[in-house]
């Protein structure tokens, strides 16, 4: 047995979320399948975040164990010409025993991006939130710098989750205006279900002036869900990156 | 009656083309049903170019009579909220009498992009022509420059045309590398049925260096389809511009 990391990017437009379910064609479900026909083996993937419906990723980290002796390459090449055309293997590399995608990530960075022009988009249609309407990106700017460090961000956690704890370490949170699109960009150590998009979803409100700038800060402060802004849609939703450990190129375990 | 001139962009992934057909949907057979939904009269339009099937477009003209008084600005509006999410209207303005979205082009400009790294294209595999392979984009830019200015361009004309004269003016054609896409420009007055994909498919086999650089010239001069290479596939293509004379900002007839 050993174990392989895949980088995969797919655009979650037609299919009902990362994580396999009765119903519904699942990113996990197309890439298992391609595996088995790889493979001849049943192999159960771990991705690193298990995306929503209509939630895209062009960075998504999975891991899976298997018996197969194909070199890495062979796994890019071959599982490329039998997924669906919206899923596609951007790397496959060799990961130590035990590696697992979702309980070794150190850091992970998502994407969202709004569509801004009254005119609704054609091109990007797939991968934007159309709000239609300018945003502040100076109020959105200053009320996620309150969001920076190490806080407990429970008012940014949906109902459900079974994290053990809401505390969580937010890098980095940039806003950022390009031509008709405005893209916030969060990296933290992990995020809770539904963080990114209750997070953009009050910073909408802000970007509006329906709220005040410092209401992110004052929700943070709560605890409280209902003191944050709407879950705010999945499309504009993307997985960018996941950030693991490495030592002279090559992946190590943290835990 | 007025005259009114859209600008149109559309992702023709799924039309069978911008002229309409008896069979297939087309982008013509979309707008002139909005366009009776609006006004209640059935109404003709005219596209400035006759995008084949799965060609796109960011800058479409469009003109068309109508005894309808509705603004401009409700032209967009209410055609936006009943086309389909894969076209949009971008602009309305009113026009001279007389006025005709093809006769009346004094130019256009057509990009053409195509994928080169290995790995295929997720979120714009609508939007290239999946080649997987780097060009030499220094040969094909050294190869267009013989084709600026004013030819005779039958080598690059499919059968079939019905253009009363082959000769035309190409006034800029440019390449350029794009992260993983090559991108090339031209501008011209005008372009022969399938000019730029007999012109980009003969540049591919230029820029992978199947075909010598000068066969492009060679192909020019000869005034022979069969000199030239094959033409590229749809996908890769869009409509970028159309211009058109203006005074004081207000469109003008040419004829």
């Amino acid at each position: 047995m050993r174990t392989l990391l895949l980088t995969v990017a797919y655009d979650g437009t037609d299919y009902a979320g990362f994580q396999i379910q009765l119903n519904g064609n699942t990113i996990q479900a197309e890439i298992e399948k391609a595996l088995f026909r790889l493979t001849g083996s049943e192999i159960r993937i771990t991705g690193s975040g298990r995306t929503d419906a209509g939630v895209h990723a062009a960075g998504q980290a999975i891991s899976f164990d298997t018996d197969s002796r194909h070199q890495p390459a062979t796994f890019v090449k071959a599982l490329n010409a039998m997924l669906p055309r919206d899923i596609v293997v951007l790397n496959a590399e060799e990961a130590p025993p035990g590696f697992n995608a979702r309980f070794c990530a150190i850091g992970k960075t998502y994407v969202y991006r709004i569509w801004t022009d009254p005119i609704r988009p054609v091109f990007e249609r797939r991968y934007v939130t159309d709000l239609g309407q300018t945003l502040d990106i100076v109020a959105m700017q200053q009320a996620l710098s309150a969001l920076i460090g190490t806080h407990d961000f429970a008012a940014f956690c949906a109902a459900g989750s079974s994290a053990k704890t809401t505390v969580r370490t937010m890098r980095r949170a940039i806003v950022e205006q390009k031509e008709k699109i405005v893209e916030i960009s969060l990296e933290a150590d992990g995020f809770l279900y539904n963080m990114v998009r209750i997070i953009i979803g009050t910073l909408i409100e802000i970007g509006t002036g329906k709220l005040p700038s410092n209401c992110l800060e004052t929700a943070l402060k709560s605890l409280d869900r209902s003191k944050a802004g709407p879950t705010a849609p999945p499309q504009g939703l993307c997985l960018q990156e996941v950030f693991f450990l490495r030592q002279d190129g090559q992946l190590v375990l943290r835990k």
